[in-house]
């Protein structure tokens, strides 16, 4: 099966989220015509002044579209848009899809999940490309982010230059769902070099270090990491405004977890950060940004790191 | 009190080790005169087909040098060559030093040794300085190690010219002990790193990724650490002579483990990495590279990451 | 609301796997009347035999009993025999139950499922108890099982004569799906010991410790426990045969995990022990009786205990 | 060699802390003659008012005696009193000891320092046999304590008399040493029972259960266990008087922490236990029963158990 749309400008855009709106804007500023939708009408109104359509529910995007993006919060809602589960039966993008068109679910997601959406579209002669993205606010604003895709060789080749237009760099990463365990597992490298620098400040701090100076040495040497890099100004100025917050990085290290589970995979290490979000959420650090674990740490060791 | 040797470039060094050697060469190449000391006389040789001198013992080199550096293998054996307490009794460094000399301690040591030495040595009027190297035998041999010292800041920056031979950066981190805590933070910082990599590695494995690409995408990413850049092809490849073996690596995250359980510090991340070693080691680890941890992670999934 | 039926004989029994079936037939012992369902009939015969109705599916056990006991195997089981949801849809205990009647739900559950439960019975006038079970299949066999109950007051004592024909001691703990937290918790706590017990004795085995020995110590001290007690014979002589699986004692420590997540109550020795057993099952114990986690250990620490 | 002395009936104790004291007098009951001592010598004067000779130091005692009984602080004491390292250089056991006389090593001990000691002895013709206690201090009082004795086995048989006049129940456990390492051993699974108690208890709490009803569940079911049983009521009712204070457990678990690490044997279990004592101490609970643990768990959960 070769896909060839008539007018593969044509896309669908469903969520419009933080990342979600400047993803869209990314593709309408490469003259692709958008129908879009969203939870909350409101956050569609900007893509709409720069020419997308809003339509009224996903299945209307699905109908009018020849290739439909999800940028959605978490597996559950992904699932109930996509395929119609509880608030969507009716009116969600399986409904309004036929044969022949696609789907790019771009939200960091659960593959069991992916592999549910995909085998059920794949009944309507549909085909679901999973492409999770690596990246902030900031690259997805100037089509920095790094996209992991994986479904059918072919059709990732042929929606390319459609996720080209959001990220600089699009890995091709094998069939379908494999790209969204890919995203889990790297997030979860990220988790625990979290739970590595913040055990280590504490560490530092309680014996006595002066933890600016332990920061600079650590991001002068080739130990540093992309949170000891990012993180150490946010904590030693105690700015726990959230890139993401605590709470998000727990759902997203739970659906790593789970899949850890189901592959019989054990991973101690992921398991005690987990408890370790929990613990930092029990004690009210749920909406801060997840560097505040650092607030945890220093309460079990009585010890202020800044 | 000020230092002013009449003859600052007469320098001690005992502990010729692979590290230990190439540091004393590049002293030797600044000029300055050494009297050195190895357990193996063999391995002095070298140095002193360069212009070295040959000492007797320990307390041979304190007697004719004016600053005395170590690098020796571990907490204990720098102790006793130190202080004398079980081989080196009478003939260690202490039983021949004298007011005004100086001690500079480069190895990867206990702090609370460290200071037990500083307090010994300062009743025979003496000061000890701790720096211990970051770093590998590569940078060692082009003089780029790192060096953090702690000690009275006007002697860390009496030896700074001394220092500056062997490495081409120098932290001063504060009083005596502080820079051998913060050398064994930073590594416990690069152990947990370790068990990141292991762990999303072999659980990549089991769900079906391509673990060559994920290290291709991971090390083209921000998430990339010193572990994930310098392991990954020997991990592929199964390489595992040693850069470190996973017997130092436990050695040294156990002088760690013992400084946090002084400072009633838990650090649950690390005291999981130890039991990972050890039980690496139980499986026959011992004399291999740590990235060698990964084959414990390995039957531990009963998978294959390449 | 009190319960009066006109004929508190006429029991609903859904789940005759090896404990609902002795428990079934305790309840025929006592006098009552049963109407019976399991998915695969042939384990419907021997009590038919004894007097039991074979029912065609749940909606007919519900639509001739006044109150209905289920015990199955998992919550999706439940749920879907009690509300139906996938498979049941249509033939489900709701589709046959009308106002007044009485769900007991004695399955090992989870509490968020035993809720949403009681609340969707509640809309059709009825009520759920959750009374899962301690006890083995022996204690099932002798109607000595303990019986946790949680619902209404009133409710569950109505009931408790249906229950202490099954039971020596039924405890009232709460509101509805407490009694199933309840259950959970206690489990974990078995599970904590089994991981106590296994990681002392291997620890035993490889000092050089005679370990039938130090069982034989530990079962004479207060320090014994019901794992140290009942496991011990079968470690020494390496009988896996399974009291419970492995498996499912993974399964029923995840409710536990699921559970204490959604409290937010970190639970790392937990946390630590799944993980144990999955590394278990991936080294192929699944099938085996839980002690067998021994066997994990032994590899671990390359020994054997026995 | 098989001993025989004229007058078995002449015995030396050292170490008259509270468990030291009553074993000693039931020495005393039993009719055997005691030259004792201890740091503070007025513990010794109740023992000198029955009868018992007040030694000078630990070397008069051995002169004096012809077995030597120790139940010291820790084993840095021990072995400072029993081979004279530090304090007691030219005082201690060995310094009196002379061919043929035994000492008893009754201390929670390392196994590595008794070996040391037994092999030092054995150079001055004595014997070493370790035989560290279980019971508490009633159980002492009433001479009830079990007795775990290892050594050469006809040495132990030739003390059994005096080791049955202060317990029970007498284990032979093997070597040198075993005892010490058994000792140890059951105490971790002892401290990870702790865990297990406060891990489910606060989950308990935090889910809505009544924690005196779990309680009273869980101790009149298989599961309970020494904590379940002894701990219910302090924790209950915040009585954190100590049996055994939260740093003395800290101190014997590091024992058995250390013994798994040389053995290469990972217990992450007892690890994680052992952070969450230090976590404990770092709060405050350092000198408080080690049931106390609980209101470290109650604050990482945010709340309270009863």
């Amino acid at each position: 099966m070769t896909k060839s749309f008539t007018n593969l400008k044509n896309l669908g855009f469903i969520g419009l989220g933080r990342m979600g709106n400047l993803m869209a804007k990314n593709l309408i500023k490469r003259g692709y015509l958008l129908n879009v939708w969203n939870r909350t009408i409101e956050k569609a109104k900007e893509l709409s002044s720069l020419g997308a359509s809003i339509a009224e529910n996903p299945k209307a995007v699905a109908e009018k579209s020849d290739v439909i993006i999800c940028m959605l919060a978490n597996p559950l809602v992904t699932e109930d848009v996509i395929l119609g589960k509880e608030k969507y039966i009716g009116i969600s993008v399986s409904d309004g899809i036929s044969k022949d068109k696609m789907v790019i679910d771009m939200s960091t997601n659960n593959p069991k999940v992916v592999k549910r959406m995909a085998n059920t579209l794949k009944d309507k002669g549909c085909e679901l490309i999973d492409a999770p993205v690596m990246g902030s606010i900031n690259l997805a604003a100037e089509g920095g982010l790094t996209i992991l895709a994986s479904g059918r060789e072919e059709s990732v080749n042929f929606v390319k230059p459609i996720l080209e237009a959001m990220g600089k760099k699009v890995w091709y990463i094998g069939e379908v769902g494999l790209a969204s365990s890919l995203k889990l597992i790297l997030n979860t490298h990220l988790w625990i070099m979290l739970g590595a620098f913040c055990e280590t400040l504490t560490l530092a701090a309680k014996v006595g270090i002066d933890t600016k100076l332990m920061l600079e040495v650590l991001n002068s040497s080739p130990l540093k990491t992309f949170v000891s890099e990012t993180k150490a100004k946010k904590v030693l100025e105690r700015d726990w405004r959230p890139a993401a917050t605590l709470e998000i990085a727990l759902k997203d290290l739970n659906l790593a977890v789970d899949m850890a589970e189901e592959a019989y995979v054990p991973i101690p290490l992921a398991n005690l950060i987990k408890d370790l979000f929990i613990a930092g959420i029990a004690k009210g650090l749920k909406d801060l940004d997840y560097s505040a674990l650092i607030c945890l740490y220093e309460s079990l060791a009585k010890v202020k790191v800044s």
